[in-house]
């Protein structure tokens, strides 16, 4: 049943010994949404604890300060930012995917999966929603707050270029850094910093660029090898989904990573009207209209001409003019 | 003489006839912040010209609808984002030099030549300046103004990613968004787009990174015969000077191009405490304390050892930790 921010917000009010669960291969929105949450609700007396599937990279580790997830018997479970239950990671999903009492979520792919949902797929981020929920609970925003939301809010528009950032986007980071966000140091580490290990990838990954279909397509394939010759691995690669769209002139964007035990991950990036979505649903994966994955199996070539025929289906209309 | 932003604004709508100058090379923030200036000036009645040096870059020509740029013998001349008189190029500098009324600036190294002069070097951009000074105006902000404003805004906070963004900058943002700034295809232009020369041009350059002092200084060289390589030229060359300080660990990021006629134009980019300025100062250059710049005489080795002692100098204090 979808409910709207006000009947969140009672629920929340009403309810104690809160567990959010985060999605697996943790990110900046689920992280910050969920531990301002925990935060804020634990400042109104209630006990809260957070699970993710995977360990919280350290440099979301700033987010957790002052959590302490004791152990008890949750009488409320939330999902924040999981659009399916399977993005839970398989010991959460085990665990919790038939006794999920509320999703908070922003994708529109969301499988409805949650006893209750508050969803706003118009929303940049779900950072963005709990912001105003937050205010609906009448929540003190502290400094750390401020912080893990905008972690959120910056992360999640790309640092405010994706074409879901909208002016609601803008005033939310404005009112986070009236707030005493630590912008510029989130901003820094997620966007302004590149390990050695990454920028060394990150060459050889632009040398495997190759255009399709007049150059509206570009496509990079970042191999296992290329990990072994950077001295980087698979967690280094969330950036290097945007630099085939960078492109002048290309409206599709995939970048490729060769996965450990044979097939690939795909990211999409798409501009204008072209639907990233529709291109990964029907190679089993999703996401947003700009914005989407999935997984491959075959070779490298299988790969990318499934791939490809997939985009030449969306990219069609807009190869005439 | 300095003066205030309410003083600023009481000249403006005591004059007409009135000329802008930008600086040389332009960039968004001499040309957004100039142009909105004359659309809300015009809006009220007055006649206006913008001059500068070079001609307008493509990318900002959107700025001008409108802008008719009538002959007139200016009765005020206004000089916008210019530091130096230098920075106006050879022939404004000669035509004008000596008769500029008022300055509207924010670089701390401005030399104070003009007659008035309203600077906020705590501003992160003149635009930010110029939004405030139309409610001062009482002018109308039109979504094109907005946009211009918004141009200077991004580009010269690198998109909200300098030190230089403050929470105003933030607030201003959002206030332009709202007030129609075409917020996503200004980013998309400035800085999601590359060339496919540009891309092969910053391949190149990224092969010739090179650290020093512990790895705190990274510095790329950017040589004429790259230029041949990628098909690319100088004028593309803007957005390379933040990648060196990118990478982890890197406190002072150094980008030196080859001029054709010998020599080179070196960018600096500093992180923390590190005041990019002294450095270039040093070197017969200026600019603000995390972005600066200069020009080098003699060979690629004497270039550079001529910045590495002066970055020596500044960095020397943070080689202890």
């Amino acid at each position: 049943m979808r409910i709207d921010m006000q009947e969140t917000a009672n629920l929340l009010r009403q309810k104690n010994n809160i567990l959010f669960l985060c999605h697996k291969h943790p990110d900046g929105d689920t992280l910050g949404s969920a531990s301002s949450l925990a935060h804020a609700l634990t400042a109104m007396g209630k006990t809260v604890r957070i699970e993710c599937n995977d360990p919280i990279p350290k440099d979301f580790s700033f987010m957790f300060e002052g959590i302490e997830n004791p152990p008890f018997e949750p009488e409320f479970v939330v999902s924040i930012d999981v659009a399916d239950t399977k993005l839970l990671g398989n010991e959460l999903e085990e665990k919790y995917a038939d006794c999920i009492n509320l999703c908070i979520d922003h994708h529109s792919s969301n499988i409805l999966y949650a006893e209750k949902i508050f969803l706003d797929s118009n929303s940049a981020s779900t950072a963005e929603m709990i912001y105003l929920l937050l205010g609906e609970l009448n929540a003190e925003i502290t400094p750390l707050i401020a912080s893990c939301l905008f972690t959120g809010v910056s992360t999640d528009t790309g640092c405010f270029r994706f074409s879901n950032t909208t002016v609601r986007t803008f005033e939310i980071a404005s009112k986070l850094a009236a707030l005493g966000a630590d912008t510029y140091n989130i901003i820094q580490v997620f966007f302004e910093t590149k390990t050695k290990t990454y920028a060394a990838l990150e060459r050889l990954a632009l040398d495997s660029m190759r255009f399709y279909f007049s150059d509206r397509c570009a496509l990079i394939c970042v191999t296992q090898d290329m990990y072994e010759k950077s001295g980087s691995n698979e967690s280094e690669t969330d950036k290097l989904a945007n630099l085939p769209r960078q492109v002048e002139g290309v409206l599709v964007g995939i970048t490729m990573r060769e996965l450990k035990d044979g097939g690939f991950k795909a990211s999409v990036r798409t501009h204008g009207d072209i639907d990233a979505s529709e291109i990964c649903k029907r190679l089993g994966g999703g996401g947003h209209k700009g914005a989407s994955g999935c997984t491959l199996c075959g070779t490298k070539q299988q790969a990318i001409n499934a791939l490809l025929k997939e985009v030449e289906a969306e990219i069609d209309v807009y190869r005439i003019d």
